[in-house]
C-alpha cells in the first residue's frame, strides 16, 4: 500500500483519502513506501492472518464499520490467545470498485479499533475484483523471545478455562438469517441487539494476554466452535478433556433459549465466531490467574479439566451423560 | 492456517496435505498453531503484502505452478528492493473448492520457490469463495535496525539504475492476450516463451538486496511500470530525474519489436510486472555498486540521473526530445 503524490491514480487517492490517516506508526512510513518496518527490539514477532469473504464469513448487507472491526478483531483475538501484545497489521482489500459510502465508514471504524487496541495499520494492498469483497488482515504482536503460548502444552490435571460467554455469535447469525431464534426473540430488542452484536463485532480479550502468557500451559481462541477448538488443543497437547456442560458460561438470552428448547447446547458449543480465549491453567496457578483476570475485567470460567488420553474431549450433562455432537466445528471445504 | 488431527475437516486435510510439507521453519510450528513466531533477534522486520486476483492480475488459464511463484516472487521483489533478507511468508488463499489438480502443482512450486529464496511458509488462512481465486502473500524480511532502504532518499546527482531488462512482462501479457505481438512472433517459439515466462514468473533480484542496502540512497521495485514507479520514487524523494530512453535495458526480442515498430518504447516503460529493482546510487558509490552487482550475477544498468526539482521525470530520446507518455502505470480504480 503505497502511493505517490505526483501520479495520483484512483488506487493511490483511495489510499491517501482513507488509509493514510490510520498509518500513524513510524514504521508505516505514511504508506509512502513499498514495505513497512516493524521494530522488534529483541522480542519475537507473533504473526497471524485471517481473511473474511462477503457471502461466506459475513452477509452482503453487513455494515462496513462492523466488517472492519471484525476483520481486525478476529486477528487480535489470535494474538491475545498467544499471549502477544498487538504491534500492528497489514490489510489486503479486494473491492469491486472505490465506493466512498462503503470505504468511509470502513476506514473510520478500522482506525478507531486500531487506536483502541494499540494495533496500527502498517501497510497493505488494495486490488480490484469482479467477485465478492475480501478483507484479509495479517496482524503482528510482540512476545518476549520464546514466550508465545501454544496449543500444545496442556497437561493432565490442568483446568480448562474460557473467557466471556459461548454461543452468542452463533445465535446472532441465526437471527440475522431469520432462523428460529429470530421469531422467538421478535419482541426482545435488547437480546436481538446483543446477539447480533456478538456476531458482528467480536470482543477480543487482549486485556488478558499477559495473564495467559504468565499462567496458561496452552491456549487458543475459540473461533470455529468450542467443541472443535478444544479437540484441536487436546490433540496438539496429546491429552483429552472432560467438560461439565452445565458450567459452560452462557449469556442470559442464550441460557433462556436453551431452557426453552429453541436451541440445544450442542449448537452453541459447535457454533463459531465466539472469539473467546480457551486455555489450560495448571491447578496450582488457577487462583493467581483468576485474580489477574479479575484485575483486567475479563470474565473467566473453569468448565472442566484436562485428562490423560487421546480420546476426543467429552461433554457431560448434569446426569453425567455424554453429549452427542453431530459436528464439532465449521469447515470451509 | 492450523489443523487438528482429531478432527480432520476438509480445510484441515487440505492444509495437512499441501502446506504442512512447506512449513519447515521452527517458527511455523508445523501449522499446528494459531500463529507463527518470527525470531527477530534485534533486527527490524520488513513487511510487504501483495495479492493477485484471477482475471485481474492473472489469466484464468494460467498454470497454478506459475501463479504460486508469481504470488511469492512479487513480494520477494519488494523485500529485495528494501535491502531485506527474506525471513518467511504467510499465505491467504481464497478458493472455490479444494481442487487437487490445482492445489498439488501450486503447493509444489510454492515450496520450491520458498526453498530457493530462503523464505519459508509460516502460516496462512484458507477460505472458500464463490468468486475468483485470490492469492494474498504477506512476506517478511530482516534488516539491521533502521537500515531499510526507502523510496525517499534519492538526491540530485545520484545515478538512476535498473536491474535486468524492462518491458518483457508487458510484451508477454500482450502475447497471452493474442495482441499484435502474438502474430509478429508466431514463428519465434523462443521469444514467445521468454516473454510469457517473464510475465508469469518474475525473477526477483534478492541476490542484490545487500548491495542495495549498502549503496543505494533510495530504491523500489518496478511493478507498475518504470515511468510511474520512477515518478513515485522521485516524488517521495522530492527530486526529479532525466532518463536517457536509449539506455533503458531491453531484451533482444523487446528491442527487435521496438525496432520493427510493433510496439513503442513508451508501452514498455509504462507496462507493469517487471519486478526489477529501480534505485538511486550516489555517483561516488557507483563503481563499488556495479562491482558488487557483478559479483552477485545481477545485471545493472544506469539509465539516467536524479536532478533537483519537482517536475515528473523526463524520458529523452536520442534527439533529446521528451517522450510523451499517455499513462505512467497501471491503476486498479
Amino acid at each position: 500500500m503505497a502511493s505517490g503524490p505526483s501520479n495520483p491514480s484512483g488506487e493511490d487517492s483511495l489510499i491517501a483519502r482513507y488509509f493514510k490517516p490510520l498509518a500513524k506508526d513510524p514504521g508505516a512510513f505514511n504508506l509512502d513506501d513499498d514495505a513497512a518496518a516493524l521494530r522488534a527490539g529483541g522480542d519475537d514477532i507473533v504473526v497471524t492472518t485471517d481473511a473474511i469473504v462477503e457471502g461466506v464469513h459475513y452477509l452482503p448487507g453487513d455494515p462496513p464499520a462492523t466488517l472492519a472491526r471484525k476483520a481486525l478483531r478476529v486477528n487480535l483475538s489470535d494474538l491475545a490467545a498467544k499471549g502477544a501484545v498487538p504491534a500492528g497489521f497489514v490489510l489486503t482489500l479486494a473491492l469491486r470498485g472505490a465506493d466512498d459510502a462503503w470505504l468511509k465508514p470502513f476506514a473510520q471504524a478500522l482506525g478507531e479499533d486500531a487506536a483502541q487496541f494499540g494495533c496500527p495499520l502498517l501497510g497493505g494492498d488494495t486490488v480490484s475484483t469482479p467477485g465478492p469483497v475480501m478483507i484479509s488482515v495479517t496482524a503482528f504482536g510482540r512476545v518476549p523471545q520464546g514466550k508465545m503460548i501454544h496449543r500444545r502444552g496442556a497437561r493432565a490435571g490442568d483446568r480448562v478455562v474460557v473467557t466471556g460467554t459461548i454461543g452468542d455469535a452463533a445465535l446472532g447469525l441465526n437471527l440475522l438469517k431469520a432462523g428460529p431464534v429470530a421469531s422467538v426473540l421478535a419482541n426482545d430488542d435488547a437480546a436481538r441487539e446483543m446477539l447480533t452484536g456478538r456476531y458482528r463485532v467480536p470482543q477480543p480479550r487482549n486485556a488478558l494476554a499477559k495473564a495467559v502468557r504468565d499462567y496458561a500451559s496452552a491456549a487458543m481462541d475459540v473461533s470455529d466452535g468450542l467443541a472443535g477448538d478444544l479437540a484441536k488443543l487436546c490433540a496438539a497437547s496429546a491429552v483429552s478433556a472432560v467438560i461439565d456442560v452445565q458450567s459452560i458460561p452462557l449469556s442470559s438470552p442464550a441460557a433462556a433459549l436453551v431452557a426453552r428448547n429453541v436451541v440445544g447446547i450442542e449448537a452453541l458449543i459447535s457454533g463459531g465466531d465466539d472469539y473467546e480465549i480457551l486455555c489450560a491453567i495448571p491447578g496450582d496457578r488457577m487462583a493467581a490467574f483468576v485474580q489477574e483476570a479479575k484485575r483486567t475485567g475479563v470474565a473467566v470460567t473453569a468448565i472442566g479439566g484436562i485428562i490423560a488420553g487421546s480420546a476426543p474431549p467429552s461433554f457431560l450433562d448434569p446426569q453425567g451423560r455424554e453429549l452427542a455432537l453431530k459436528r464439532l466445528s465449521y469447515s470451509h471445504f
